[in-house]
């Protein structure tokens, strides 16, 4: 019996577990899951004999010890900030390691110790990061093999609800994190790079500045700017790229229903409202719109905000119900993207019967031999059930596939990594074929960004 | 002979240092002036047989507190983050001490230790904050006397360019630090209190959400928010006060033309542009605009931020000169904001014979026996020339007064404090009217924020 350790067991391990159940027998696997809480544990078990769950605290020092020195390999599906002490803990009794997070820069400090020791320490093997990082390299390596020099490389990744369940304005609900939506694209402008020239778009231009992609079978999404699309630019080997544009997806209209949020300061998570708990929604709204008790706050919003009355805007808004001066806020202290959170949850929480959607969208431009070509390339993975969610298969299944081929000797170059080598991405990639997660290829026109020019 | 000692001789000394030469004589001062450049204060001293100047740098003990020991009072006029090594020579040496800055943490921490030792610090008795301090709390005291009950108190301070030099369309000139105006507005959405009910305004909606401000005798002028409105609401005794709301000054129009760098991220100094250096004022706007080679760099910001061809923001836009290709940023690894500045400081720089020029205003609204009034108090000081400036005058007159004040023992009451008791701001007051920078007041009928419904 190998033993695999999944600590965490949350909402993106349901795909991850039923793999390894499922390979069990197979492959002579025995799978520990640990959780400060083991409910959900034991649920997704569901009393399968090659799998346990135990209590464990990863602040719990001795019990985390003894449950990673019994392992073969641990699979962390914590939030990031907490795999650091497992990653040592698997430094010192040699285990190899798997996690969907980012490299933090403490995670990257112990990459010499894991190649003295020559384990495998594999990150971001989710599906963004992760899969967007094998499905890149990929044709990136492709294009290469023939000779060919990437000169544009886009990449857009959306968690959205599936065409099935879209059935409001906003053609959105939370299939993850709510905040991580509310406060997304704060923190720093967007930087980017358009034909060799570096564009910054601040926070509160963000959502007006989408791009719009078309997607064979699921029409028409846009995309936002991720703050920093040049991370990965030396990873992947790109320093010749003149176009580098990393973004988020969106159906149409969403971003610019979004930014009325934005603009009047609703998103803000750095500051406390006083009497946040005694507020209506409607009170809420009117804290960030001018005094003037002779006009009703929806004037006063559509004044601000030169919102003309057959905006469909304001039906996205009325759809929210945020006028609503009976609905109480009920948080205390609470911050302005804490309590636009709540009130979107009343309206974007996935129904019982809902699916969610995972779509990705690469851009490849190249030139080979002095013509310039672009591969387009989507995959769009949509959830069985709120249990069996797109989110938790893209996230779970490489994180999963990875593990069995470091157990099994078939990934073994050691360090802290991402899966951006053949050696990773190939077998990754086919096996996730067999799970419907592909990808279909086409080849455009190079446009680049001098459409009219070319 | 009683020794006054002037640390820092930059801007805002000019009307402090010829102050105290010229009671020098009849109050029996010797004043000396230590800057670790002494250039200026020569300058200002101009061979006066009652003071010297002593090179001082701040960081050397030795130095720093042999001229404290010698000092019978000690006038920091450093920047803010300079006194509290000063403030703590001066604990030790028993010396009263003054400054125009903000209270620090820092410095407030040193209150008992002040005032068991019997010494005066007295801070904020500048301009704003100080004579904003004085006259708002001469007011204030003066209807509380009668049994009024504050209900609105709202303030105004601008430094802007006087009327005789004001020949740009943004009516506007950098008269202090034009780092300082660049960056105004930002780190966290502006609070205030309007009948009772707390507003908030994100940065970029601030220059949008202006009041309008007439002042006799000198036109229009409009205000945005200050970040905290409600800085001082205890301090002046306000906490029943249903409006609290301090604000900055400009010409009317500036706001709306200023959102225009705000709105693209122009202001922004949180982060680097790489190749800045290298960049041409064009390339500058152009790197937060679209990437679009077949349209011009005017047309695109037209269209992000809808400017009709008629609008007078565009020609304010032209003026400063920011579309030219010629001329180059030449500022290495410089934050948006640098380079903005730069290009301001092209066309707002003072002029040699340009005066500038302080205006400032206070609303009070009180409610006495069941009738609600409003005095509104103006003041305006006008700049001789580039050194005895509107600013250095209304900064360095109270501060120098206030000196003397201490040092005949005319205030004596004990502690880290700012000028807001009687014994402070009367004589003070009085004594700036000789001077004057003097306070007109009016009664007006009580409008508060229900114009409509009064």
């Amino acid at each position: 019996m190998r033993n695999i350790l999944v600590i965490g067991s949350g909402k993106s391990t349901s795909y991850l577990i039923k793999y390894f159940l499922e390979k069990s027998e197979s492959e002579n696997l025995h799978i520990t899951i640990g959780d400060i809480n083991i409910e959900n544990a034991k649920k997704l078990i569901n009393n399968h004999p090659n799998a346990n769950a135990i209590t464990l605290d990863v602040f719990d020092k001795g019990s985390r010890k003894k449950a990673i020195e019994n392992a073969d390999i641990v699979v962390s599906m914590l939030p990031a900030r907490f795999h650091i002490e497992v990653a040592k803990d698997c430094i010192t009794y040699g285990t190899n390691m798997v996690t969907a997070s980012y490299v933090s820069p403490e995670m990257q400090a112990l990459d010499s110790a894991a190649k003295s020791k020559d384990l495998v320490f594999m990150n971001e093997i989710g599906v963004d990061p992760g899969i967007d990082h094998m499905s890149a390299m990929q044709v990136i390596d492709k294009i290469r093999d023939k000779g060919g020099e990437i000169i544009l490389f886009e990449s857009f990744t959306g968690g959205l609800v599936a065409p099935e369940s879209d059935n409001n304005l906003w053609n959105y609900k939370f299939t993850w994190n709510p905040r991580n939506v509310v406060v997304a694209g704060q923190g720093g402008a967007a930087k980017f790079l358009q034909e060799g020239t570096y564009k910054y778009i601040p926070y509160h231009r963000l959502f007006r500045r989408t791009e719009f992609l078309d997607v064979d079978g699921y029409g028409r999404f846009e995309a936002y700017a991720n703050r920093d699309s040049l991370k990965y630019q030396s990873a992947y080997g790109l320093n010749n790229a003149k176009t580098l544009y990393r973004g988020t997806m969106r159906r149409v209209g969403f971003s610019r229903a979004w930014q009325m949020f934005v603009l009047l300061g609703m998103t803000d998570d750095s500051y406390t409202i006083d009497d946040s708990e005694n507020m209506s929604y409607r009170d809420f709204i009117n804290a960030f719109l001018p005094y003037s008790p002779t006009d009703s706050v929806e004037l006063k919003f559509r004044h601000q905000l030169k919102i003309d009355q057959d905006d469909i805007v304001w039906e996205k808004l009325e759809e929210l119900d945020v006028f609503n001066s009976k609905k109480m806020v009920g948080l205390k202290k609470a911050t302005p993207a804490q309590i636009l959170q709540k009130i979107l949850m009343d309206s974007w929480t996935l129904d019982k019967e809902d699916k969610d959607m995972i779509v990705m969208y690469h851009k490849f431009g190249y030139e080979l031999k002095g013509k310039k070509y672009q591969i387009d390339s989507t995959m769009v993975s949509i959830g069985e059930d709120q249990t069996y969610t797109a989110m938790a298969k893209t996230v779970g299944l490489p994180v999963a596939i990875a593990t069995l081929a470091i157990l099994n000797g078939k990934i073994t170059t050691p360090g802290v990594q991402i899966p951006i080598s053949k050696e990773v991405y190939e077998p990754i990639l086919k096996e996730l074929e067999t799970f419907n997660i592909a990808f279909t290829e086409k080849e455009v026109p190079y446009l680049g960004y001098n459409p009219l020019t070319t």
